[in-house]
């Protein structure tokens, strides 16, 4: 690879088919944003949507608007979107609660359909409220239920005749490794499991075709790259094959049959609505709104080109430039293995982030020593990565505190 | 009682102590709205809030405001706004998730403190949405956990040794009756169960001392009295001696002692984030945060007797004007024993609402045949209750539907 310069990364800009979209977002002055596996930035169309919700829909209308503002029907609604973009049907996906409460839906509802297995497979490392969920799930049902922890390496290995299903998250939080839905679905469904898949990192930045893969469940976040605004509700996807066969457990009215007939006993939807529970915060669903369709109007083979070839660029960049001081890349080097950022380890990585930051280039970093730079598609420029590597390597030559020898202690290390 | 005029209301609005606080809220035009124990209207505050949160916290701030804006923060922040409502310590709330969810929660912590004991009391004609919710509960568990439904003048002799939990809803969401929280909850406490209260119908409207009443858990909606938002989040409380004991089985990461430890497994936070699961919709939290400065500013014995007076108008207009037609008061006549809305069967009651919807006065419906008016404290005058009786009258007298022979066949049943 020859010498990178600042002219090529305006060249991909200029050149880039999704470039349209970044002014679709608010993006503060003089920032160079890379966070948006953690919060997506404002879309533009998202206060305007808000304020309408505030104005009108619940200052006006009021209680009318549960139908005429179709608030009732959000959850469906924002799920037609989220469909569109993981390649599934619009009537199997519903936007609701957090990722958390979602995985404790499908996982159990999983469990309902293997009661006599025993085993869960997940990854050990993977961003821990997924695990946390299923130790409380397995503690709740007090049957004897085992966590089979194991890491990428030893995924398909771990899935054998006493595995009841396999919880995975589809792009690692820390690393972006991603994992391999095809083949790891498959093993599930060769010994009789179920597969769910967390795609809180995957949507918005990857193909996806859960279809294809045959997954049986997945969930997922908004707010990341999706744009969906802080905390908004997560989605879940179930397989119309398990509708109103898999036992939903947390039954609330919104997964009634009739919610409106009060009946005194829960009979479940029977169709995807049998995953919401109870009222969801239709102001938080309202801003979402923009980011998903904003979202599903992308070109996902471009999307996916276009996350690849951002992150290909910044490891490149940094390893002409940044070398010497010892980042060790924690990502996979292949774009085709990686999700939406890149991560670094560096034992200064919690100084480092800071002073980026001061220098308005938002990355973020996570505990011992990962510094992660998110690469959204709809809105970081080529040029942003240039110049987002030629600010940590001047961080680098310049703070009195980035000392050399680092350099020297991770060669050895 | 002699015969009521208008002057008679405008006068007690003249001297209404709580006056004040109507012109905090948002109100359509020619509009009396009496759903708000469905959904509060807009409080002006929340607007600005909730464009604050946006403009400013999300879309320039971004990532950097879960602690300079106080997101994170939001559960307990706003829950101490609730502990002072329903007379418990700030540290015993958190304000999380749905109101279905949160009733999962704290009936399985229960049931945690009492694993020999199978026996759950509620009230059948309760709204169903918490009926659901345990029986999902009972159907997860799989030990045989038994419902016993009783009634309101059933349920203290429901309360055996057998008996684990009573979940009661202090206030009924179709008949506004008030259950007695002290004698139940003692006479829980006697046979060794544990008490949860449901205070969808009561914040906002009733004092209440949750602590003197030695509640074990309670729960509650925040978009119905406390002005919200729709859909906003729920509360859920605990008493702090089951703070680190019960078990909650929704162990997100947000319930976690160190969430941002990562930490591969699960260690509860011991205190009242234990209740929380996984990221909150944030939007909908700070638009939420208006409503309930005002409601907690509010004198408490003042919002009672208010509710109380209203109420008893409503009843006592009714029968001057409109009891030939044969409305049947299913609400408590004292005010002592009702909670913020007074309801009325009559087989005509659909038409009845629509007609009166078309008049701009906002009642609502349930199935078969009750109409329901919430008498809000905040914003509701006392003239509005004559104006919503006047207009009543006229569309009994005035309607062709409106068929006199309803009196007539009220009279016998």
């Amino acid at each position: 690879m020859p010498q990178l310069t600042k002219d090529h990364f305006e060249g991909l800009d200029a050149q880039d088919p999704l470039a349209g979209f970044r002014d679709a977002f608010v993006l503060p002055d003089n920032t160079i944003y890379l966070d948006g596996h953690s919060l997506g930035p404002l879309p533009k169309a998202a206060a305007a949507r808000l304020t309408q919700a505030v104005t009108q829909e619940w200052a006006q209308d009021l209680i009318g608007s549960w139908n005429s503002a179709g608030w009732f029907q959000s959850p469906y609604r924002l799920g037609g979107l989220i469909a569109s973009l993981i390649g599934v049907q619009a009537d199997e996906v519903v936007v609701t609660d957090s990722t958390a409460l979602n995985v404790f839906k499908v996982a159990a509802a999983a469990l309902s359909l293997r009661p006599d297995r025993k085993v869960i497979v997940m990854e050990g490392s993977n961003f821990p409220t997924d695990n946390y969920i299923v130790q409380g799930l397995a503690a709740l049902l007090g049957r004897g239920h085992e966590i089979r922890f194991a890491e990428k390496p030893d995924l398909l290995g771990a899935i054998d005749e006493s595995v009841a299903v396999v919880i995975l998250t589809h792009v690692h939080y820390k690393t972006s490794h991603v994992l391999d839905m095809d083949a790891l679905t498959r093993r599930a469904h060769e010994v009789g499991a179920l597969a769910i898949w967390d795609l809180c990192h995957s949507a918005g930045v990857l193909q996806l075709d859960l279809s294809g893969a045959r997954a049986d469940f997945a969930v997922g976040c908004t707010y990341k790259y999706l744009n969906g605004g802080p905390g908004s509700p997560a989605f879940i996807y179930a397989a119309r094959m398990h509708h109103g066969v898999a036992v939903q457990p947390l039954t609330g009215w919104w997964g009634h049959a009739e919610p409106f007939a009060f009946e005194r006993d829960y009979r479940g939807a029977g169709h995807i609505g049998q995953m919401l529970t109870g009222t969801q915060p239709i102001l938080s669903m309202a801003a979402m709104e923009a980011g998903l369709d904003l979202a599903a109007s992308a070109d996902p083979a471009k999307v996916r080109a276009k996350v690849s070839a951002l992150g290909d660029l910044f490891i490149e960049l940094m390893e002409q430039r940044c070398e010497r001081w010892g980042f060790r890349l924690i990502s996979p080097r292949s774009g085709a293995d990686r999700g939406g950022h890149v991560a670094f380890d560096h034992p200064q990585g919690y100084p480092i982030v800071r002073a980026l930051i001061q220098r308005r280039i938002i990355g973020d970093f996570r505990a011992p020593e990962t510094m992660r730079f998110g690469l959204a598609p709809l809105y970081t420029r080529f040029v942003d990565v240039w110049n987002a590597v030629d600010a940590l390597q001047d961080i680098m030559q310049t703070e009195a505190w980035a000392a050399p020898e680092f350099a020297q202690r991770d060669a050895v290390t």
